[in-house]
């Protein structure tokens, strides 16, 4: 197990408790939670592999349901003290994030995308699983209303294109482009940075 | 047309009136309600499809389509008197199901994925039909917290991995394992059994 | 750069307004409108190119996320005053639809599938898009009770289908299948046809 698969798992892990979180708020049994925080897990990936014409990656190794269940029992013990957690989860989350964007570009690359998919592949893989959560509960995705998330990941996208254009080493890249994920959705959680709304017609 | 499949038919036909009947209830009108019903039979087995990367089962034979538009009528012309019928489509629902179940394990094993999966899958093929009949209509899907469902798929899917580990007869696994799905249900909404609901922090 | 695209761009400019102007009435800010007005503009084929097995359309050219970026600009250029349009977005829309439509049934009869998996393709790409828009939005998916939107399709479907058993000149035929679609829609709007509604028990 190499370092960029433990980042991989505690990402999932990351990823799975805070749909299970989110289930908890609307009343789900055990099952409904576990379902939810496995999709929010596993959807990006899921999304991206299925436009990539891949075996989605969980189906190749039984990991990603045992973490997702790992995450519920830790839910279940943790109770009222896991909301004092919220800080270090949101740095799992955002690690995670950081990765699972690295990953989906590489993925694409490596079926024969252009650069331009592999970044769009990149975004899915991050925020797509956030997205069925929301859907699942009923509520509006809250990536399109709060900070900065989705374009974190294009923007780690576009860092990792420049990287390669500028021929740095693989792992470098890798690296960087997450760490640019990381500290943009960082900074913008910080400072409160969120875009501009568009101002509907109603 | 064997006895396979007309259990499929027969549990296509109730998912497709589960599906028509919420339509109704949201004032859908009969075309939207058509495609809520259809979804519903068929999301399943679709979603297991795309996943296992084969043509989805509905694409090959327009059985499914015929059928769906069998169920409109059928709830057309019935009226109030439907609701009488509760009982017997929850019957209806619960064979469906059991069946669901067996040809999403079948397909995946013959597709050459390991157990794990298959038992994903059949619990997909039993359940994400509903689910997206939920989400069509606004709702939080069901499953996640009425009764014993999603869970009774993966139970049944338990029940053949030891059928087949045992080296049971073929079709003997399968009424088996269908069979364990049901009564799981069965029993699970005559005594009102759920799994515990996931305490939430708000 | 041919007729056929032109109409194509067209269409996928109406829908990816539609989508933006959707989710600036929910408050999205400017990315997640972006994302909603994207897949509006290309659920509808992506979900028929995976049911077909062929590599999403919007992953062989960036045409798409530009033709969404320009809406998006458009939207936020034009304001209040784009409500006066709203009749000229619904022709764009209109031609959008009777396009897509021909498109998703060419696409499958190409990919070898029978006349009645292309009707429902044909029903897929036009619909699709609208109604993913409608679920990220957190909304009853509109198509199912407003107007007839997913019927013209269909029926635009079956003109094709006569069409062709009339030998008719491919050109020809997808003209007069499109003008169906278009034409079914503009009807039922201008004279408010609508399918009859389900009567729901409740």
């Amino acid at each position: 197990m190499n370092f960029i698969q433990i980042v991989d798992y505690v990402g999932t892990f990351a990823f799975a408790i805070s749909g299970i979180r989110l289930a908890s708020a609307k009343q789900f049994d055990w099952f409904g939670a576990y379902v939810v925080g496995f999709v929010t897990a596993i959807g990006g990936g899921t999304a991206r592999d299925l436009l990539l014409d891949v075996t989605p990656f969980w189906m190749t190794q039984p990991s990603y349901l045992i973490i997702t269940g790992l995450a519920l029992i830790f839910v279940l013990i943790s109770g009222k003290w896991l909301i004092r957690l919220s800080n270090t989860f949101f740095i799992f989350d955002t690690i995670g994030l950081g990765l699972f964007v690295v990953v989906g570009i590489e993925k694409s690359l490596e079926a024969g995308f252009p650069f331009w998919v592999a970044i769009v592949m990149g975004m899915i893989t991050g925020s797509v699983g956030g997205i069925t959560r929301d859907i699942l509960i009923n509520e509006e995705p809250l990536i399109f209303r709060k900070d900065i998330y989705a374009l974190a990941c294009v923007f780690g996208g576009i860092v990792f294109y420049f990287c390669t254009i500028l021929h740095l080493n693989a792992e470098f890249t890798q690296f960087i482009a997450a760490l640019s994920v990381i500290i943009m959705r960082v900074v913008a959680v910080k400072f409160h940075l969120g875009l501009p709304v568009l101002k509907g017609e109603n």
